[in-house]
């Protein structure tokens, strides 16, 4: 006898607190998973298409070898040598820009992010961050300090609207002069800072602006406005937390949008569900910032973390994820494209890789954001056996982000399911 | 053929960085665990004196086997309901004092000390902390300003001079004397936030002020701190993430300081490798802060987290660890006593439950702290099969901490090395 979903929420209040967030108007109660599946207490089948973090499927039966061995052999932290933790920093490194040279480990996407806001400071001397106005980089305090971010009003924070095609800052111009707009608010928020007396520490984005509902990005844009920073003596950090790791096709989502940082993040598939981050970085900066804090963490930089790691690289290479990645998310947006073709309701569809969002609107012409509606279809194809969640500024973008190991089967299943939610709108 | 500690070095420099730091002149490269024994590269054993982390043994085959069993079954984020999460934050709870209700689950003990300074802010409307002044409670920049923090000259942290008997802060008083010239430092801190017109959001104290040195206590001295602190409107956070788990013998170190927290937080030992970390609280201060911030961690509160942090709380009570650590600390608290009755260069030997440190000085009159000494004497420890380290605000105390595993028979093993080393001094 499964336990209900009543008597879960009410232990969970009791517990865990209110306020401690849920999906869906009736949450659903996960047990058992297997490669894009999940299954609830009653037995039911869920298709996955949110959860990144179960990269290579969950479950995957060679991460949960590696793992079960090195717990089993050894583990303990990076006070002492191990030639594992090596292995795989190298490895890591090597799929890395050329600039990108040594490696941080971390637990979480936000000690990444902390870690690359404290490098970042340590090596300008600066404070002033630019970040996007609809993003989220993590939970400490320092990292916090970006979350939605207004244009102006929080001490070291100033926030550029998202560069994007569908909501443009100026109408009817051309991609260039479109990327010219956006590149005078990073120049107004550049200014700003000099006209406080606040030292430019960088610029922090997430390569693909997941956040940000995953935005069609005029074509230069993120690389000329992470020049105009660079130039102004900011350090380029890329977030990618959700973008890196294949989900764009390519290893980073930095490589899409043709930007080199000096400073890049990682975190959510990097251990397939166990908890492992990093921040990379150029080698002068990596090591000015461990000279200055001699920052050491306990539970990261392991041999667990390393063998770990390590089977998900393996997997991803082995299994030609990367290249799936690409075939399968465009299959995917090609489909889904068809099916909303005459519904007003969707106002756009956006992907990189098999990362896709899909975009609610009031209607077509007026583009007015619908999030009830996103909200609502998230529901129903939960109540259909799948998997998915809302982003976006206005949390009308319907999130599609499966394991890499999703494939056309799994697409064509979705798209049926999709197909009739969209009818009976 | 096992690599170089040289090589090993070189790559480590290379691909981490300089400034990684290790522990030892000659570091040790481990490559096995069991219990409390560990391996190095060339199959040497070591007596694991130091590690917390592995609370009830390297590679426990109990909580191996609920890892593996987890991650073979099903582990996403705290989106999704989960009915282990539940029991085992439920479990935890029951631990505590009680007013401690409800609990937030992290990756790192970091996490968890930002947890609490943060729902500290968010219920007092402050943002000034009270800690020691030689204090260490984490890394990222909010918790990092505590680190060895002065008596004045951080914006909202004012350092007190830590509560203690060897080097007390007034000499040849009684001890509520003592305790009152401590409690005077209380009561200036608050006094400077006042006058600066920076509202208190409370005290941060490690239950046993491990780092700075597991000193002897004044008897009451947190009890009257952290009652001071209160009082002003401050919110209690007792940091357990070295003291708590059956280290002291009870189940946390405020419990032998006879304090009742508000906020308090759990790290290292919980997952016994695994990242895992928590912080709990009252409820109304957990509810209040999760609703202002909406907290979210992908990588905890997970069934895997459940799973493994269950294990780790089943081996510490089904094998009575919390007794045998009182038994086996004061075993070797007094043969300790007795190895060093007639050496002039040690001061003093201080013990709470399992967890020891015995004070390196030039000479016992003098008191002064012999750095030098105390990290020579873990060298030569190592060189004797035995991994201790060394702690304190001069960092002239050996730490030794074990896996709460360590037996009699084990105590007896370090005692012959210790004698003789301390012979050879």
């Amino acid at each position: 006898m499964t336990e209900s979903i009543e008597s879960l929420m009410a232990r969970r209040d009791r517990v865990l607190g209110p306020g401690a967030s849920l999906f869906y108007s009736t949450p659903v109660h996960l047990v058992r998973g297997d490669g894009v599946w999940l299954y609830d207490g009653d037995g039911r089948r869920y298709l996955d298409m949110y959860n990144n973090v179960p990269v290579v499927g969950h479950c995957n039966p060679r991460v949960v070898e590696a793992m079960t061995r090195q717990a089993s052999t050894h583990t303990t932290h990076s006070r002492y040598l191990d030639g594992m933790i090596l292995d795989y920093a190298e490895r890591l490194v090597a799929l890395h820009a050329d600039p990108i040279e040594r490696v941080i480990f971390a637990c979480s996407g936000t000690e990444a992010n902390e870690i690359a806001m404290q490098m970042a400071r340590v090596v300008t001397g600066g404070t002033g961050f630019i970040c996007t106005d609809a993003t989220y980089h993590g939970t400490s305090l320092l990292v916090r300090s970006l979350t939605d971010a207004p244009r102006r009003g929080r001490p070291d924070v100033h926030a550029i609207p998202f560069p994007q095609r569908y909501r443009p800052l100026v109408e009817g111009v051309s991609d260039d002069e479109l990327v010219d707009a956006y590149l005078a608010e990073v120049q107004a928020a550049i200014d700003d800072f000099a006209a406080e007396g606040v030292r430019l520490a960088g610029i922090i984005l997430c390569s693909l602006l997941a956040n940000e509902g995953l935005p069609d990005v005029p074509p230069g844009a993120l690389r000329k406005i992470t020049d105009l920073v660079r130039a102004a003596g900011g350090m380029v950090i890329m977030d990618e937390v959700q973008s890196g790791y294949c989900r764009s096709g390519q290893w980073w989502g930095y490589d899409v949008m043709d930007v080199v940082p000096d400073i890049t993040t990682m975190g959510k598939p990097m251990g397939n569900g166990l908890p492992l981050a990093a921040c990379a970085g150029r080698a002068d900066l990596v090591e000015a910032y461990r000279m200055r804090t001699r920052y050491f963490n306990t539970f990261a930089g392991t041999p667990l973390q390393a063998a770990v790691g390590m089977a998900v690289i393996d997997e991803i290479e082995s299994r030609g994820l990367a290249a799936q990645a690409t075939d399968v998310g465009a299959y995917l947006h090609a489909e889904i494209d068809t099916i909303v073709a005459d519904v007003p309701c969707v106002g756009d569809v956006r992907s990189v890789g098999l990362f896709l969002g899909i975009e609610w609107v009031h209607d077509r012409a007026g583009k007015a954001p619908d999030a009830a509606g996103a909200v609502a279809m998230a529901d129903r194809l939960k109540d259909g056996g799948i998997l998915v969640s809302n982003a976006g500024a206005f949390n009308n973008v319907l999130k599609i982000r499966p394991p890499l190991v999703f494939e056309r089967q799994h697409a064509d299943h979705f798209l049926d399911v999709f197909r009739d939610a969209v009818r009976e709108l």
